[in-house]
């Protein structure tokens, strides 16, 4: 039994080893207007370690005291079998299921840390700095490629994006990524966030919904 | 069982989770100056996944055909005990002893991702980028504060350092660290490399000493 059975849906709850999260940015054409990023051709790739996982529902908390924490929502990638060196047909294979998560920014620090040239660790892999809702297995999920993604913050739609708008799909990025860091079970892939990002305050109510596939409800400790 | 059993000392092995590795930059004056890095009052910190962790010995790879890997030789302190927002005896307390490790870091790549303000995964999280030799409990280091630790390539003196040349201390490090990420029992600390890093190639034979604790001989495959 891990800490991390929730990461299964109600009623298939299945144990998981307590991964890394491996995300990728400026992935939609929309966020990167909107944060004025310079682009480059390689990928751009980050790593959340394990222990800033937490269920994204029925609340958690935010660094408040660090300066403005930002929303990111991102379509979650469970990983289920090993992956090193990848083609897309092995990451189709590994792939156990989709969710929705936050990719929880301070925002501030990290601006900080990119006119520095410094690492980006304690602006996006703090404690808890990725609330991850249930996953759907990947036999339920027929178009990973065509959902639509929505974030309502106290009622008011903040983002609203489309995984086709993936500028990298999601059997390339992990295929990008596994070329890198070995994949292994239980580790959570992020895909990047559309435009809308913005600072989350205690007392927040969020919703977020994942096409047809999930609806959550939640706030901000 | 798990593959980093060879973490603890020939005849008392021990079995660990594989854990993160936690890194501080720019903690020895000597280093900062041969980088022309620009300091900051806050502790440079960032993350080696999991995946990054390999036996020091016999041998090790690069990554040669991404541009140079350079040698950062530091000493590794494992956690034995869970760390969160720590204060210096809990530090003292939760370590279980010490080491020598390389922080291989892909120092072309680093040098563009730095002028980019991007995140320093790919530089310094590649599979494999996290030597590391057995580890001594602390009972048998009487002063880790106090220690010489020195690099050899191929029969030329390339590091040499002393712990107590640290910018930030051992203890120190750790509980800022922990203020950040919660620290598990299994992660390592990387707490810093002296001057002298450079460029590493496939046939090097190098050799580490750590005080008169460890004395370690490898090559890069």
């Amino acid at each position: 039994m891990t800490p991390y059975q929730h990461l299964a849906q109600d009623g298939s709850t299945i144990a998981l080893p307590v991964g890394k999260v491996v995300c990728i940015g400026q992935n939609y054409q929309d966020h990167i207007a909107e944060m004025q990023s310079k682009t480059a051709p390689q990928a751009l790739f980050f790593i959340k370690p394990s222990t800033s996982l937490c269920a994204l529902t029925p609340g958690f908390s935010i660094p408040a005291q660090q300066g403005a924490v930002h929303n990111e929502t991102e379509l979650a990638v469970l990983i289920g079998k090993p992956l090193k060196q990848a083609d897309y047909v092995q990451v189709h294979n590994a792939i156990w299921g989709y969710s929705l998560a936050l990719d929880l920014t301070l925002r501030d620090v990290q601006a900080e840390l990119k006119k520095l040239g410094r690492p980006w660790e304690i602006a996006k892999g703090f404690d808890g700095a990725c609330p991850v809702g249930p996953f759907i297995s990947k036999e339920q999920v027929q178009h990973p490629q065509q959902l639509e993604f929505r974030l309502m913050v106290n009622g008011q739609l903040r983002q609203d994006g489309n995984t086709a708008n993936m500028i990298r799909g999601i059997h390339q990025l992990i295929s990008e990524m596994s070329q890198h860091f070995t994949l292994l079970p239980g580790d959570v892939v992020l895909t990047g966030t559309p435009a809308g990002v913005g600072p989350l305050h205690s007392g927040d109510k969020l919703e977020l919904q994942l096409a047809d596939q999930l609806r959550l409800s939640t706030k901000v400790n």
